[in-house]
């Protein structure tokens, strides 16, 4: 039995998404960007391999927690659709999933170093980011999260951070919406430039844990006013083209 | 009694600056700019909870040093319009405040770094940076400047400086013309870009308290070169939307 | 008796190499990309002497191992053919070469310091970059790669490895396709980029030799999503002029 | 006698020049180019006071070595003229300066460094920069090169040197040809860059004197090809308005 249409707007969404990410330099023709599918129960929205800067509404797929696709599609998927499948399995809070290699980020991640929250934009760093070391789950491996078994690795790392480090790859942050999901995604490449930036100047005072929960849970509440500035900055763009 | 109508040229000059900040990078969906009413004691003109880079003219509201609008507006304001009120409050000389996050800026902010003036461009940073930790103030909080407390915290942090730098959070500058702080805000940026590179090369030679006042002085007398440069850089852009 | 025509396909793709390798910022007026001829043997296809934003169709010139023009043109050639040539003559498995002064390269190339694979996308990078110190071959000179003698040097150098950085000067990569040698050329920037960065953090896990080999080989796979993508960034742009 | 009328030819490329330099973030609002006259001596062209990037062919005025505008203007002048006057009489041999503030040299200024050729585009680097220090010239100032006395002091620094850096200020460059002090304030500025991130890596080989010679030379023949794809970036302008 065929899974239920998404609606339009998720659609229409989950392509802005992918498209503000890579206005944003957050992805370039790698990475991408999921959501759940709003009334199919172990079910998400992911684009067929293609860059996030192109992706149209007709790319976008469904997809169950084993990495099928369950929505018609003759595309060839994401070798790692299983990111999104295992942490949409083991994170039942989680709504949306972003993957990247985003250029501030992966510093940390390829030295074992952790994000921490040097502002309040990024306070749902507040627990810091989890690391996930492939070798530890997979040896050598072409470095893809290509399996339910290495996705499932993957996810256990995640545990209930926000955000994930992934060694000799990038990162992968999730959300409680899509728009929070590609906030976190912005504003950890943002925080990552800063703890850079920051580090020859001297010890840096972090949020501690309370600050960072009540600028996480104050920051909720703001992003829309980004997100309509993020839409703005496409200009004009045909969703089907 | 309604607040005399702000005059159309300061509106658009406030649309401008919000407009020339987003594109230098300055703010990004976030931050704000205010300037002082021309002929109403108290009250200042500020955006109503949006993007700076898309603020218009039906966007402008105007505020008193408690921070409530005194303008017809069904808007919601910023969380931080405080940071504006009671610098007003404090700083009659101030006719015009910029918040933002500017990203080189951060760096100080977050490890006690002063800004010091390396050229004759940031001579108003001649009495260095001031800093404001809110945790003084407020104790943990969400980092906002959300209340007429911790605006006056704010202010006194500042003192008699033209920067304030906000652990955990941004900076604020002040400036006798909205031309001003928009160029205080745009070279804070700059000379701690500078600054920061700089950093692994050995000592700074910065200016002196002299050099710093005479080169703030002479600067002032070059801002309409710079400004109109900023507003010819955003092309034919229509205020009304 | 004049080599033969090479395909339209094959000149189309060259000039589309040398037009994305300025839109990412790994040549400048500077650098040039070029292909194996695809049925004359001891052959490739090369720009005359034009800045690579600017290449054309009709800039494209046939070159022989000794970097002599073997189809009609009047216009002057690069000084640095002997690049292409001399790696073409010793190398048959390679197919196609940039060389660039790319930003973040330079660094290493000045320090002798060899860029090692920070991630998946650059696992062609497994062998660590080689290096070339043009004193050794010719003394004192312009750095300029300006004859046969030279370019051997350089090949010599280059030995078995993708990518060679050249002291004073910028690097050279090679790739079994042209899109693999562009593809090469952007990401032996990023992974530099990378490195830099994540210097002052601590000790970097590279990838390690079968980690790298495996990430190549499936990035070869994958190298398709971003040609796409990086045409389509061009826009809509006129092969001919 | 009012001064012989320029060339077209001549103002239309300085015009050019100056929306290069800001084209490639040489200068901002602030900073200028300016060539000798062609016929009359002890005469250069120099825009009246305007940013740069905004220079069109009316603005350009002629000014004679004690900074006296010699052709009909009513515009202000740049109150840093004498960096050129002083510049062109004590150095016969420059046809053309170009002053700046860019950002990747400054830290060299304030810190009393040097710039040194790290790659061939360099090579004109091969003395290593001068230094200037106002202070020892004019005491506590305003940092500007304001008069003949502090332009005189500033040429003597700069000697036969092709670049001085100016502590607390930017830098000046010179060129035989307005093509070429472009070229040396864009590679200025490259070079500054990659000596900085090439820092932490360890020792520098820079070019010897010879090799930075050689490299100056040689790249003179190539400065055409750069300049046109300078022109060919800024699309098309209108040099009147």
């Amino acid at each position: 039995m065929p899974v239920a249409q998404p609606s339009k707007d998720i659609v229409d969404k989950l392509v802005y998404a992918n498209r503000i990410l890579y206005d944003h330099g957050v992805v370039d023709g790698l990475g991408h960007a999921s959501v759940r599918h709003e009334t199919a129960p172990g079910v998400f929205l992911l684009s067929c391999n293609r860059a996030p800067g192109m992706v149209r509404r007709q790319d976008i797929v469904c997809y169950d927690y084993d990495g099928n696709a369950v929505s018609d599609t003759a595309e060839r998927p994401y070798l790692e659709r299983f990111i999104h499948a295992e942490i949409y399995r083991a994170r039942p809070d989680v709504m949306a999933v972003v993957h990247s290699h985003s250029p501030s980020v992966l510093p940390f991640a390829i030295t074992n170093n952790a994000l921490k929250p040097v502002f309040h934009m990024s306070g749902f760093l507040g627990e810091g980011s989890a690391h996930f070391e492939i070798r530890e789950a997979g040896g050598n491996t072409d470095m893809l999260i290509r399996s339910s078994y290495l996705g499932e690795a993957l996810a256990k790392s995640l545990g209930h951070h926000s955000c994930v480090l992934m060694r000799g790859h990038g990162s992968t942050v999730v959300g409680t919406s899509l728009e929070q999901a590609v906030y976190r995604a912005i504003y950890a490449e943002v925080n990552a430039k800063l703890q850079l930036a920051a580090q020859p100047l001297g010890e840096i005072t972090f949020l501690n844990k309370e600050e960072a929960q009540l600028s996480s849970d104050m920051n909720d509440g703001q992003i829309p006013r980004s997100w309509n500035l993020w839409i703005n900055r496409l200009g004009n763009i045909d969703l089907d083209a």
